[in-house]
């Protein structure tokens, strides 16, 4: 490794960690991954995982986002407040004190009072990708499909808003424990049934303000009644799920459709695509992975990158 | 036993079957239960639990409903169709021919086309509801709490339309598999945390037409921000969901209130009861166990009564 390197940054959610070393210009020249997640530490806990997945690496400043900052991380840092931006995230981060080899911060997730919602990692990955839109463009949701999905809400470059839906939980225990994943072949669908998936949409669409909570049944009824393949269930019920969460946000539109834009794995995110075009979005913008980015800016924005490169200067890296 | 005897009665679901002999007027002079339900039959199947729970009773006729006769039961009984009443579900019943004791025969279920929808046994409870209510209130909407929870419209004595709730179920999946569940006591509250539930019922019926699909996450974030005690979180989620089935139906009201009866058990009769009244509903009619009383009255309709009483006449009995 030369001086060059100027940051280290960790995305460490609850079942996984990511590691990136960045160079002086914010590239990333490494990463590694591992299933350390929050809540599957190696034996010897945050430090041996945090020594381990930087191993050869330079000393230099690290910055963390994710549940590593929840009340059962490594430090637990206070949720920042809305409307939050870069800067507003960088002043919450507080600094390891037993982390011995690196200058090692956590940046803080955020929380909405009222209605109650917290996020941690999310803020990160979408101010990565906030500093990839066109300056005119600093006025979008952010959708970060998952177990828990999270909408947020952007106005003028800073979050306003959010909500979490735990479409991805309820999907994945409906489907393996309840009486809806009863009869389903025991593979999941090779391929993605389509005209399932968008009648799921569809059905959440067009139930008014009575969504879909009494309608997760039909995917069970439908089968009885011969008019669903067992096969094509999980993407009808996917749909009706994910169909949801686009009946509320359009709930909230109010008219003005403010662009969407995509966090996330790239198949998952083709779902939500196609929902958007159900629902009448122009088509959104998809991001792969913007946790990187994320931290770069965290660290940049907190007056980290400045200490980083004095550390190299004086050739403080192992 | 007497040839007093006239009818045996079986209610025959998912996880127990009960049994009760009637006499001639139809007042149940013995009653057992087993658990013996559809998916957890005792060796021999469905020959050698009745025979068991039948043992020592007369050899009179026999009507069994619930999930007996679904795919899984012991004979498929085709679904009766909307609207519906002891007459029509009558017609539907077929009889099992391998029964070797007994003229068993076993009612249908009902079925609605547009949307999907089915019930197994429940309707035989309505129908027992329905001969205890005056005339003047055979315009009621019963609502049947459990695992599944069903909504029925009966109109002019006919029941017309139905939902399935899968509020139960989707309640514990959360609590015993979800993030939800995650830090709460070992053991359930042991008092009804009345407070919390309302809360739950408030945020459900104050969510407009969003719904409470983007509000259960609020379970786990009003913890984190030590707004609910872990003991109360249940609670909080249970009014979560039963609120919304009441949000949901209250949009379907369209202004007019018919009368609730609740059919169920006690303590889940009590949360509904709660709940009517945050949703503005008269105290509903609660009815503790009306399938003995459904099965008499779907037999008397069959014409089987007056068979049985030909059987007793003639001494056909153990």
């Amino acid at each position: 490794m030369t001086t060059q390197a100027q940051l280290i940054g960790l995305d460490w959610g609850t079942s996984s960690l990511r590691a990136y070393l960045f160079d002086a210009d914010g590239k990333v020249v490494a990463s590694r991954q591992q299933a350390w997640g929050v809540r599957q530490l190696p034996e010897g806990g945050f430090a041996a995982a945090f020594e381990a997945i930087t191993a050869e690496w330079p000393a230099c400043v690290a910055v963390a986002a994710g549940m590593v900052g929840s009340r059962q991380g490594w430090r637990e840092v206070p949720y920042a407040a809305l409307p939050a931006d870069a800067a507003g995230i960088a002043r919450g981060m507080l600094r390891v004190d037993d982390c011995a080899s690196h200058e090692l911060w956590i940046a803080p997730g955020l929380q909405r009072r009222q209605p109650a919602d917290v996020m941690r990692g999310e803020e990160t990955q979408i101010i990565g990708a906030l500093a990839r839109q066109p300056l005119q463009q600093l006025n979008m949701r952010f959708v970060l499909p998952g177990t828990h999905s999270k909408w947020a809400r952007v106005v003028d470059g800073r979050i306003t808003d959010f909500d979490t839906v735990m479409t991805g939980e309820i999907y994945a225990l409906l489907i393996k424990h309840s009486i809806l994943g009863a009869g389903l072949p025991a593979e999941s669908t090779p391929s993605f049934a389509h005209d399932a998936f968008v009648r799921g949409l569809l059905a959440a669409r067009d139930s008014g303000g009575e969504g879909i909570f009494s309608r997760l049944f039909s995917t069970r009824a439908l089968m009885l009644a011969g008019e669903l393949a067992p096969a094509q269930a999980p993407d009808f019920l996917s749909g009706l799920l994910i169909g949801e969460e686009f009946r509320i946000a359009r709930l909230r539109d109010d008219g003005s459709f403010s662009p969407l834009c995509l966090i996330g794995e790239a198949t998952l995110c083709q779902r939500y695509a196609l929902a958007a075009q159900h629902f009448h979005y122009a088509p959104p913008a998809v991001v792969d992975d913007a946790a990187a980015q994320g931290l770069w800016h965290l660290a940049s924005a907190a007056g980290l990158l400045a200490k980083a490169r004095l550390h190299s200067y004086f050739g403080v890296t192992t």
